[in-house]
């Protein structure tokens, strides 16, 4: 990381960009009010630090240890004031911001008629940005894939619907990308991209998402600590991208016997990670307890602990439902949530205490 | 299980617990407004059911296949109205009734004046009960182990300094029993007695505990699933004392690198385990988070999860606490707690979907 | 699952994979000495299997509940000899037939000169294979993340390498391939095609790499459980590529404190898992320990586990290496724990007691 | 640790005891052929290092940082010659010296028929000790607890079984003590006293076991980490009973879906902690994986892995046995297991590359 001086000039700064890629590494420069920093992307063990720390125009030239820099606290509070969460658009939907936010739809499209009668549903509800998948990943190959498994066709028509909808109601739409050869697709339709949690780690997959520059939605690998999570979220940041959400979806159960829960979800994780970076940090209680009848109480317990929004899977009949049916619930159960969600905010926010 | 007729006589209910007997096994005679429920503790597959089906006053002779028994809503819901949770009384506390409730007071007792200081500020942030830990379960044996530890006049003057603060500051008192030798002598001063996480599986502590007809105080293992936790639950009640309280207090992270958090705290499990059992289920942010920085998001989650009270540790100077000085809280942060725990509690009850 | 008639002609076969076809699935035809097994590949919901079992030529139809079906021993049983292990032949070498087979090599091809060293390093040790990365799995972006990562033309360079090495030393070669855009390149260059832990959910990648026809090295991700590892494994035997070696390498270490090893070698899984697929399955103990110093021991451990092979890190300076340093033996270590394996499988195949 | 110098007296050693009781402390007095090294028992942070340092006949005073230091290499090392293994005696029996030690016999003792057919068919195998377990740890109260379960009688009756079948047959025996009141009882009767799984965290009975003065068997609990491990085992060591063999047995399984084994056997834990203390290790594959099936095999790999032995459950008919029926292995079975593990043991012993 090279820290420059308040009053250091566009050419000074050129100059340093200009001499970090003759060490075969990229540059991030982040501009803030008062001073410039420039972030180092690739192997740093190549850099003579000293040798920067005496150019023209630098104040400091140091390594940051944690394998994520451009999405730390760290790095973000010489150049802005501290203390602030990155605002991310997704059409005209700010995360991070004031409110929670809301992302709701079905786990997949099924049809363009099941897709608009849920859209109609979650808008009414509250909601403020559609899902719907139409490439899912899943544990067997013997089980429904999505619509964008029988062919490009047939993908690129569900997501015309996926759009078509969003347009209808108002509503920015995400969809899951989940291999490199859809990527160009999705994001032809889709105002934000998902990464899966089985795809975490798939970093030829985050680089290629990344470079659209649309906000990604980055969700976490079910058996992956948090510094890892950050860890490959920097793959994105990398690319010049920061409009990332990193959303926690639940982590493998601990112990013997029946869980009661398909994971554990982790609320701990959601102010531990927002004092690391400044990314916003969503929660998807519907994976995290795959329980229809749980999501109310963690969807409430998600906003006390801090995220700034929640994904929900929503069917009219979640009963008939082609993939995980048993834990959506239906548009006026997310009314409920929505309610709920909003009261406690409101309650929580003045009262806590960040400095704490 | 045998469930009776309705209008059983005291007769047929003694044949039955007599026939039981004689097979080795003991009753758990359980009487509800219309009808009396007898459970079976020990190995049920010495019993021969069809025996039992025709005894008179016998409406129905069942085996309950999950490992507990007198503690699941299953077997409740045969002599008591559906939905009802135990309330459980601590001294004059009730927990698993109105609102929530708060345990709270140092990790360790060190002296008298640390212990009535603290005593004093938990007192006034509105705390409901006394926590104090004379006998510390420690992961090295070169560490303080409690003021127990120096022996048997040491514990019993710590004791007494824990029943005095409770008396002072109206406060019920409760405190770790953490080998089967200091049963009988906590017993004698707490109005609660508590079984560490470490102690979960020890079964021979918990019988021991339950029989002096306490309310217990019953910690999750970090490393225990939810089956698990309540099959040992069940060693408690199997001894005629339902009075337990479970603990949530985290279980152990997943992933490689580092975790941020001590442990993942398992807010699921919360509600999870209240679809189980009748019996109330509090938290314990401290141990959960390790971090006295997350205590107060992770506790206003805990509630909005639908906990019954949470347990807190507190100190009116954390750094200089002897035992877990990085997750303590002082008596102004608890208070803080409090009052947002209580104003979200009141705000989530009553919108609560319980029937989704 | 169909079974057709021992005496089932051409033409039925085909006419009920036509049927198959009508329903949108696919169809996998295993030929046996006796008798044709068709395996059905997709969403089985979608098939009346009353209607496949009258066809001309059909024994039987019926549902395997595994998701993983075609590598299972329960389908082979139908067409093949019971306890069968599939011999998988890369290059010249046989993989589950009759001794343990040892793949070795640097974690990450730095240069001709290094990887031609130490290629004869392993030739000289008694080594089959020779492996080498260029595309490297990193869990942070700002490391050295292979060679391949700085261009096609590099990557390309770097493959010559393998292909020459291998060919130099009688070796066939294997490199993972770490995304979807590198499939290609590195298939015209390798014997074999290796997906790395991090990758095992990704499906894509998995296809893709499939239907190369190219024996895969595939290894589990160190959060999987052993029936999400076969269910993976189904998407690349649905492709028609039943060559798979399955690769045990460690899974997360259980508990708090340190851990000493990198991750939990889970030998276990060999015997397991050859209970339940026919596909020959290998051990990383390089990555699974993460501690050259242990490497002879779990090395040994796992031939007598019933390892049909080793993939082992090797450097002739193991403190140079750019990637893993640690965990890397040298040429004449890797000898010794050649010459101690052999000398345990000849041990111990004839004395296993396989039908206990 | 106080490192004496190797001209101390008697009167000096003394003289440092004396003063490290003044501190509250306990001491630890090793003397070794050259040397005496003092450890010190209890809370460190209160002694003046200084002060040590300058008393008469006093080399060194210095910290050990991890939490055991009386069962480290590291202490060792100072009054022992480096690499010695501890040989722990049990009756005849050495472990930790020459060739592998076999503990076998039943799960669980039913009767005395029972017991004396497998104790004979044990010895027949070739085991050295017979195990029993009178109070048996179960996840679930309404399941056989052990003969001990009936009162102490009974618990008297089958503890005198186990000492006349093991002097019939010439076979030391060890029994599992569950709680602090079975101590007593069960030392006047088996050679080496037993510590569960489930008990490892259990301190009181840690502490009350290891003052019998008897060897100890302690297991590895299924969620604990290897530093967690050592720790506990040091509870016995500052007893002044070193006399303790580890025994690994297998941790919660990683993933979702079927594990296809019982827990996940860390054999990379043996040489791990092999490297860290110079107590001898054992493999327990019956509880490791649950499955007679996989018994040969991973029996074979443990002592690969270079365990100093293994304890195995044994039943002449496995299906009819009242406890863990699916994972006992008979008699004849037993011999096949012995009889390779002790060819492996030989091969490799000679060529194990220790310094490594």
């Amino acid at each position: 990381m090279i820290i420059m001086k308040t009053d250091a000039t566009q050419e000074q700064i050129a100059q340093v960009v200009k001499e970090i890629k003759k060490y075969g590494l990229r540059a991030d420069v982040s501009k803030g009010k008062y001073r410039t920093v420039i972030g180092l992307i690739g192997d740093e063990s190549k850099i003579p630090f000293a040798h920067f720390a005496v150019l023209p125009g630098v104040k400091e030239a140091m390594t940051v240890e944690t394998p994520y820099k451009l999405i730390s606290r760290e790095y973000s509070k010489f150049f802005e004031r501290e203390r602030e969460r990155l605002v991310v658009k997704v059409g005209n939907i700010k995360i991070g911001s004031d409110g929670p936010i809301f992302i709701a739809g079905p786990c997949a499209v099924e049809s363009k008629e099941q897709l608009f009668k849920i859209a109609e549903g979650v808008k009414k509800a509250g909601a403020h940005i559609l899902r719907g998948g139409i490439f899912k990943p899943r544990s067997s190959v013997h089980t429904f894939q999505g619509l964008g498994a029988a062919g490009r066709e047939e993908a690129e028509e569900a997501l015309e619907w996926l759009r078509e909808a969003g347009k209808r109601f108002k509503l920015p739409v995400v969809t899951e990308v989940r291999g490199e050869a859809q990527v160009d697709l999705a994001a032809e339709y889709a105002d934000m991209l998902q990464i899966g949690a089985r795809n975490m780690y798939n970093q030829d997959l985050l680089t290629k998402v990344a470079k659209k520059n649309k906000p990604v939605l980055f969700k976490r690998h079910f058996g992956a600590g948090i510094e890892e999570f950050l860890s490959f979220a920097e793959y994105i940041a990398v690319e010049g991208n920061k409009n990332i959400i990193l959303c926690e979806r639940g982590v493998l159960p601990v112990g013997k016997g029946k869980n009661y829960t398909r994971y554990t979800l982790d609320l701990g994780a959601v102010p531990a990670i927002q004092k690391e970076t400044y990314l916003p940090v969503v929660v998807d209680p519907s994976h995290g307890t795959g329980r229809r009848d749980l999501i109310f109480n963690m969807s409430c317990a998600a906003i006390a602990a801090g995220a700034s929004g929640l994904m929900i899977e929503v069917h009219y009949n979640p009963a008939e439902a082609l993939v995980d049916a048993q834990q959506a619930i239906t548009p006026d159960e997310l009314k409920q949530v929505i309610d709920a969600c909003q009261r406690i905010h409101k309650l929580i926010v003045p009262g806590r205490n960040e400095e704490s």
